[in-house]
Parts: C-alpha cells; sequence; structure tokens
C-alpha cells in the first residue's frame, strides 16, 4: 500500500475536501490491526473513491455467467481505514454525507446461495443499468420499470473491538455493511468507536435500494463520496443511530404502493411470505420473469413490520411503489 | 341481537352508504357460525359504527388506574359481521375505505403485559387525547410533542376457516388485527374468503399509530367507517394484499426522522434494541418520563427492515419523525 499522500495526489478531489482516498487504498475485512491509510483531526474532511461490491469483477459488458465466475473473497471492499484524531474507545464518531458522486453504471445481481428467497432461486442472473449522473432521472429496468435514485453507502463502519479479521459482510455494532437506504446525502450517522482512532472505511455504493435489500444485491454502484469527521466524547450509541435531512420516500411514493403482508409467529418468515407475494404479483402483472421481478423488487420495494405486538402473529409487509411501472 | 333492518333507522349515514350498522352490533371473537348482523350484495356500501378498542370501557375521564381493572374479555370488539352474497372459499373480498369520521377523543396506554418492550414498563400508564376533527391538526400529547393524524382500521377480517371461536387479538390469513398504519382512507384492501358469505367484521379504529405499533396501542378512538365491497372470484390472495391511493408518510416525514437501530441474529431482539434506544433517545432529549416516550413512539414512529440478507446479522431501525417534537 502506497503512503497515503502519494494517493492523494491521483485524485480530482471533485468535493473540495480536506484529504482523498483512491480506490485503491481498500480492504476486505475488519481488523483493528489495519494500518490506517490516513490520519484525520475532528472536523475535517475526505473524499473516499469507492470500488462496486463485486469488487471490480463485474463491469458494464459482464453477463450472468460472469456472476458463477465470481471469487467471493473479493467482494465489497472498503475503502479505508481512516485514523480518527482522539477517538477513543466509548466516544462516538459523527460522519455528515456531504455528497455522492455516482458512476452512472451498476449491476444487480441474484448470486445463489444469498438473499431472502435463496432457496427459491437457484440460479444466477444480472441487469447490468445504465444511469444518466446529471439528471439522476429513474433509472429503466429492462424487463419493464424505471427506479428512481437515491444514491448511499451501504457499507459504512469502524473496526470492531475484537482482534483478528471479521468477515465484511455481515454489519455490526460498529456498522459496516448496514445497507440502509437512507445513509444519503445530508445523514448525519453516529457511529460507536471500539478501537483507538475508530478506524473508519466506507464503500458498498448504491445508486437505489429498497428497505431490506431483499435479492442481497441493490443497484451496485461504484461512486465518490464525500464525508465530514465529528467526535463526541463518551458518547457512543449501543448502536449506530442517524438522522436525515428530511424526508425519505418522497423520490418514490408519489403514486402511492402496491403492499403485500406476511402474517404468523415468526418475523423472517412473515418477510419472506411478503416478498414471495409481491414477487408473484409483479411478475403476473407484467409478465416478467419471477427472478427479475425479485430483483426489481430488491431495488425498489420497502419491508415493513406494521405490527409486532399482537401476539402470537405479527406482521410484515412489502411496499412497492406503484410509479415504477406506470 | 335485533334484525338488521331495525338497528338501520338508529344511525345516521352520514356517509350515503347503502347500509350501516350501529356499534352495538358487535363480537369479540372471529366464529364462521356468528350469525350475520347485515348481508350484502357486491358493489354495495356500508357505514360500521365502533367502539374503541377498550370495548368502552375507558372514556375521555379514564385514568392509568382504569387500565388495572380493565376486563380484558372485552377488548378489540369488532363490528359485523356481515354476510357479502356470493362469496365462497378461494374468493377475495375487495374492501375500499371510502372514509372516517373520527370522534375526536382517544387513549394511548402502556398495558402491562402487553408490548414489545413489556418487560421493561411493568406499570400500567394512560395518555388521553383530545383532537379537531374538522381540522384534524397534529394532537398534542401532554408531555411533550405533537402527532399527525391519519385514521385507519386496525381490525379487519374475515372470519376463518376452522370452526370455534377464534381469539380478536392476533391477526390471521383472513386479515383481522394487522393494525397496518395505512389502510386508511382511499385504500383498497384483498382479503382471502375461507366461509361461504366472508364474514366480514371491522373495528379497532385509530386516529394514528406508527408501523410496528410497539407499545400495542396506537391513538384508540371510536369513530364510523365507510366501506365497499367487492367480489373477486378464484382470487384470494395467500395474506391480505393491499393498495394505497397516494403517499403514506408525507403527514409525518416533512422534517425528516431521527432513527435508531438495532443489528443482530434475530429480527424480534433488533426491533427490541432499535425501540430502547429510541425511548431513552426521546426522554433524554425532551425530560419526558420513558414510559411517556415509549407511547409517543408507538403512535409515531416507524419500525422498517433495513437489511435482512447479510447474514447472520439483520438491521431493523426505527423511524421518529422529527416534526413531532419540533
Amino acid at each position: 500500500m502506497a503512503p497515503p499522500e502519494a494517493r492523494e495526489a491521483e485524485f480530482p478531489m471533485a468535493h473540495g475536501c480536506d484529504h482523498s482516498l483512491h480506490k485503491t487504498i481498500h480492504h476486505h475485512g475488519w481488523d483493528r490491526d489495519n494500518a490506517p491509510a490516513l490520519r484525520v483531526a475532528p472536523g475535517e474532511t475526505v473524499e473516499f473513491d469507492t470500488v462496486d461490491a463485486s469488487g471490480g469483477q463485474l463491469s458494464p459488458g459482464s453477463t450472468a455467467e460472469d456472476i458463477g465466475r465470481m471469487d467471493f473473497g473479493k467482494v465489497n471492499p472498503v475503502t479505508g481505514p481512516v485514523f480518527i484524531d482522539g477517538a477513543e474507545p466509548g466516544d462516538a464518531v459523527k460522519v455528515t454525507i456531504l455528497g455522492l458522486a455516482p458512476s452512472g453504471w451498476g449491476w444487480t445481481a441474484n448470486i445463489p446461495g444469498f438473499g431472502l428467497l435463496a432457496d427459491q432461486f437457484a440460479e444466477p442472473a444480472l441487469h447490468v443499468w445504465s444511469y444518466d449522473t446529471a439528471a439522476m432521472a429513474p433509472a429503466a429496468f429492462g424487463p419493464g420499470g424505471r427506479v428512481p435514485l437515491k444514491p448511499f453507502c451501504g457499507t459504512i463502519g469502524l473496526a470492531p473491538a475484537e482482534a483478528g479479521t471479521h468477515s465484511v459482510v455481515p454489519p455490526r455494532r460498529v456498522g459496516g455493511n448496514m445497507d440502509i437506504r437512507d445513509i444519503g446525502e445530508g445523514t448525519e450517522l453516529w457511529l460507536p468507536v471500539e478501537v483507538a482512532g475508530a478506524l473508519f472505511s466506507v464503500g458498498d455504493t448504491h445508486a437505489a435500494q429498497g428497505d431490506g435489500e431483499v435479492c442481497g444485491t441493490a443497484i451496485e454502484s461504484p461512486m465518490s463520496v464525500a464525508l465530514k469527521f465529528e467526535l463526541e466524547k463518551g458518547a457512543a450509541p449501543a448502536f449506530p443511530r442517524f438522522r436525515t435531512r428530511g424526508p425519505v420516500t418522497r423520490h418514490l411514493d408519489g403514486a402511492g404502493y402496491d403492499v403485500t403482508t406476511g402474517i404468523g409467529p415468526d418475523l423472517m418468515q412473515a418477510a419472506r411470505d411478503a416478498v414471495s407475494q409481491m414477487v408473484e404479483l409483479l411478475s403476473t402483472r407484467t409478465g416478467m420473469a419471477a427472478v427479475d421481478a425479485y430483483m426489481l423488487a430488491s431495488v425498489a420495494g420497502d419491508l415493513r413490520i406494521s405490527e409486532i405486538v399482537d401476539a402470537p402473529n405479527w406482521v410484515v409487509s412489502f411496499y412497492f411503489p406503484r410509479l415504477v411501472l406506470e
């Protein structure tokens, strides 16, 4: 890994940040012993360039066959880590998402063995997206529909206290691969620090995703991200929390929603039932293949818990925005 | 039970429906052998008056002590049942919510032993609400905050196929106590028919509630509900589904959200963690008692599943609309 100052010079710093990190400065596991790629003072800003979640294994010319050839040891790279001066266990790092500069291409896949309905969708599938980074108009989905875009950081977090390398796939108390649709421009995020310097990294940027990311992938799209770091001493939350600057679904909700439900004593099964029915509804209505409906649901539809108190049965609902198909 | 025609004469029919059912025509359990209170043809409309979820045991003058004296055999009455001509098992009944006429008062309680955080909130608590039915402006919460109103039917469903009386508390495949915040004016709801005539009932009307209904109660508020019934032969969905006429959160989202998360391998625990932290955040910020923050979260905040695919850990988020406290 080259010294940070050498890498910084390569990068255009489009957001006018104090620092920048090139996308080659990335890692695949969280580890308290990873050497910092950059050191910043609280109040400073950093622009991160990111690699897409395939780790560069997919490109605009890829096909479904390439999904089967992927090396999963290379997925979900995160750019970093950044050492934040003065950060100690028990503090909160407040990260403000200043902006995202999307690349204009992305991919959504059904990856065998991965996703909420992995048992129903065993074959690989891939949709490659192209979108206009100036207009950021809804992006066309080949089999039908147009998906409003809202870029955000799928993976954003800190190194956990436990020694060793921890997979980048699951999220944890310190954040990571949370895939929260609303960690986009203007959002302020508080993360609990567990190691000296916090060791912040970010990646897995998405051009759009619904709550749940039900097929396992979003519109996976490399982009650069401008972030501001602040330190709140002794203010570590138990889990990450955040504040959105404004509404979070107005890009989607204008025509209302079609909603399916799952009802029963297990939230996971209820979520599966709700999504299975939406896949059936969308494919019946449009004629698209079930796996395409599943991928479309993943990038545009939202999983909500409607009721979690009327024992023994809970209600999980899947909201699909009608404007996607209008 | 008086013959339906005698009861209809008592009721004002404010929505100009074909039929009406007085609130005294109610039952407390779902049973395929309940005698129909009314028989309608597909295409007809019915106005239902409802009793609040306490079954009339609470009133605008009630206090927390009254919670401890409640007879839980009388809770959650539903008005009905209505026999829909021609409905047979395997059909769908499509119900359109034409309108709701709220009463102007309501209550929210912490009921010991009930609610997502029942282990943390063992003492009864009650907040009585008063709101202007003409303006329907946000309603003041005594300990702090104003809650935007959006009336809906908490319990709406059909009789299940299995013989016997089934508790009205849990929802089922045929609907019932689903407590879905968006089954309000303009929504079209499809319910699967399991018995001849469908045997539809409705009640448990709410002036406002967040997704999840986390403390176990909403703004429980009696109101009348005007509904239209249609029949779709052989079109029973596996679980209820619905379509909203337009956006579902614009009454709440104008100032953005404060969001807490829970992260881990169990969705229920993650939901509990997210809500516990929001209760702490709201009570710390405002100085209100934790149980008040819990009730405020229940009537205004939304539980969403942000990520359900990054095994082994899922992310459940609790969204609290900032305008409630601004």
